[in-house]
């Protein structure tokens, strides 16, 4: 009965289950697919045959009635009622609009996160300091090498450069990147090399190759949300190991491992986002004892490996590992611009194979033109050039935030001093955070990302805030972090005036608006 | 106990149920996470727990005793054996390998086709005429004009190309592509359209959003490979509709319909791929009504459509459709160049919104740069001087097959007259297809691909190939078209002669070769 009824609820969505059903059976009816006289099945056995209350079956009924699609007749049951019919034969011209969302599956409502749009919507508002933000400067893109090399090549090869390509990256690309990680300590040939269409897309192969829904995955908490956003959708249950001032809780990576066998381990050690921490060389290893031990796989993400403010660059896990246990992502959207989508990921050929079969089905290959073009702008030994220049800038972008931070900031708010990356992050005093501080300086034209934004639960992190030094001009990050300051301080101030704060609470933007 | 053994069975994975159990479980022992004398569970608890046979966990025991990793000890059950230990108590140095393809899910498993890349791995056989690649031919590239405009746009407005953009694709080029498909009939705003890496993306957001595991998909047949991979990967049972000399068989489908109440129907209505068949007006109203009768969405794959050799264009069924019950593919990849991965999706607005959402987590944007060249190589009317030029050509190529079809293929052999496209379908005679022909072709320096490729149960279309008369000259062509007729003409002659037929069948290539 309930096969021929095809009523399928989805119990994640917003609407009530009585709602879905009166939905299904209604479209059933104008589509006549159930016809005037038409007996419904009694209340209890749809019940139990769907998998609600009967109550729940009874407000279905009671709408539909209501409507005057069905009505009840003594001795007779539920019938659907007559009026319905549509001239003709032809459901041609009468049909009612498809109704899509019904038709989403399981997956589609895991998937319902906006913040990366939004996040990029800011780059276009040109009157707020944006400290938001985690894109490179578009003043020290290297347009005009890139430029030069991309028209030279078109001339040069056309064809070829506007040809499909091989699923895994062309092959002068993917050598370059090898020799670039072995250089690092890393041992590995072109067949350990997968290009992406960004960091992103890595993440996202390996989480639908790797995750069972239901999976238990570790990420840091803090963590990346477009990473927990990618992990969730696959159906990971994620589990927060904190980072303190010291770095990872190696200890409580440890219980979690023990507790949950989880499928995957999440992590940035090189300058986190949103943290700005690195971590120790010894961390490094306790971390992959413990892969080692529970068997649980590492992802390493490190896209801001390259921007770091010491002498040399950090090992990479990847390159410490001797057990072929870690996956490694990284891109060219931090260290070079994002607007071309090329990225890479590093790993066991047999985990890099599997990825590139799914990803020739997902959009077949990155584009051969971006590809070719960055191969030989790094070819050219443009890129170890360029790589320097901007450590030098956003070296003195950080020293800029991290002066005025000593200069304004209130009594009781702290944060670390990054060595590299993007990011400071600030633990603000008590009262202080959350959507008031938003909207204060969103008012004040600047912009930041709150805390909460980057915790897996979505609650915690109101005391933290992410500042970007990477996107603002020196004078400008002053005047941005002199405003986030003053706001702070009066939250602050306001904490003592509750009647103020009561009457600013109202229509707030919501975190989604940021 | 079960837990703690940590044993996941993957039973759609090709290796036996015993070893995957004993190999789970001499992981454990070799990484000591199961201890000298750890009693393992009886075979009949175990075998329950982890829902197999208790003869399948007798076997497993039995290998692991076999190899000295366990005991049998009357009264005391099965134990871990000595001799095991590694020395020390750090795992570092002596962990084993990680097994990666032991973690990988469910879905990596339906993800194991290597058909595409192997397909694109014959563009670069130089010597061998490509009657097989649906590729367009490289030397009708547009690569001057469009490198002329991506060169003054990186002169112009460089920072603007190289950053992030909207998830849903730059507003220059969706509304180009809205005002486009309104020319065609269809009524949409540019919030209908989202940009994809190529319209393989389109496809693959869509399964990804809509089918559930196990939900049926009715495909054509026979219907496009990479279309089938992704449905299939996404969970679903494909269910094929035959296509025969008058086209789609609209009774069929209505049965397929009203049997399987499909989440989806796939269709290529112009200048299909394999069959080269377009479906007739009639017959698109037809599906249309059938779409809405049984409430099944249409997804509507029109790569072809530009590529016509009649006076103008098809009607699409999107642009027929009344009911917003057509989601709708297309790509630059025909009609200009494959390269740089940009197509488009064009839908009601909550299913592109759905679509916008699940691929920024996939991979953020497809590359600023092509969109906004590509934007301004229509903008320009380019594109229409270009699409002149092809349709002439690819007419002479189509014409150069059909000659040579008809001046060499042997009696029994028909095929279809296309009227757009790349591809003729070919009818082979009793006897005369299957891996022999292929072998002989390849020896004889021409490539097609087989019918198998084209049929979701992998199993029929062995009486068919496809010839693509895409890529090669009309000189090429015409040898090719000999050369395949001649393989042909062979396996007849030699179906009268069983005993050469049995000595050539042996060290075929499998069919993935191709």
């Amino acid at each position: 009965m309930n096969d021929f009824l095809d009523i399928r609820l989805d119990r994640d969505s917003r609407t009530p289950l009585y709602l879905q059903i009166r939905n299904a059976i209604r479209d059933l009816i104008t589509e006549q697919l159930l016809p005037t006289g038409f007996r419904l099945p009694p209340e209890r056995r749809l019940a139990v045959s769907i998998g609600v209350n009967r109550s729940t079956v009874v407000k279905a009924y009671e709408e539909l009635a209501a409507e005057g699609l069905i009505q009840s007749h003594v001795g007779r049951g539920t019938l659907v009622a007559g009026g319905n019919e549509v001239q003709g034969r032809d459901a041609w011209k009468t049909s009612l609009p498809m109704r899509w969302t019904h038709l989403f599956n399981r997956q589609a409502a895991r998937v319902n996160d906006p913040l990366i749009s939004d996040l990029l919507s800011q780059l276009t508002q040109a009157d707020t300091i944006n400290l938001a933000a985690g894109v490179p400067a578009a003043e020290f893109y290297p347009a005009s090498g890139f430029a030069r090399i991309c028209s030279e090549m078109l001339a040069c090869k056309p064809q070829e450069l506007l040809e499909y390509s091989a699923p895994q990256g062309i092959i002068e690309l993917r050598s370059y990147l090898a020799r670039h990680m072995r250089e690092r300590g890393a041992s590995l040939g072109s067949d350990g090399i997968l290009v992406t269409s960004g960091s992103q897309q890595g993440l996202e192969l390996i989480a639908r190759i790797m995750v069972e829904p239901g999976d238990t995955v570790i990420v840091e908490e803090p963590s990346y949300p477009g990473a927990m956003q990618v992990l969730r959708a696959a159906g990971a249950r994620l589990v927060g190991v904190p980072l303190d001032n010291n770095g990872i809780r190696i200890d409580i990576l440890e219980q979690l491992m023990h507790r949950y066998r989880p499928k995957l381990f999440y992590t940035m050690p090189a300058f986190q986002n949103p943290s700005g921490m690195s971590m120790s060389e010894g961390d490094c290893r306790a971390v992959l004892d413990l892969s080692y031990r529970y068997h649980v796989p590492v992802v390493e993400d490190d896209a801001y490996c390259e921007i770091y403010f010491g002498s040399q660059r950090r090992p990479s896990l990847f390159a410490t590992d001797v057990c072929g246990a870690v996956l490694y992502l990284n891109t060219f959207s931090k260290m070079m611009f994002p607007g071309l989508r090329v990225g890479w990921a590093a790993g066991p050929p047999e985990v890099i194979r599997q990825m590139t079969l799914l990803r020739q089905l997902a959009d077949i290959n990155t584009g051969t033109l971006p590809q070719a073009v960055l191969a030989e702008y790094c070819r050219q030994g443009l890129l170890a050039n360029h790589l320097a220049m901007i450590r030098e800038q956003y070296r003195q972008r950080r020293d800029a935030a991290l002066q005025a931070l000593s200069d304004f900031a209130p009594p009781g708010m702290s944060w670390n001093e990054p060595e590299g990356g993007f990011y400071i992050w600030c633990h603000l005093p008590p009262g202080a955070g959350g959507e008031m501080l938003l909207r204060i300086c969103r008012n004040a034209q600047v912009g930041f990302v709150p805390g909460e934004a980057f915790f897996a639960d979505g609650n915690s992190g109101s005391d933290h805030i992410r500042i970007s030094y990477s996107r603002c001009h020196p004078a400008a990050i002053r005047t941005g972090v002199e405003r986030v300051c003053a706001a702070v301080r009066k939250l602050i101030k306001e904490q003592g005036n509750p009647r103020s704060g009561r009457q600013n609470a109202e229509g707030l933007a919501p975190l989604a608006m940021l």
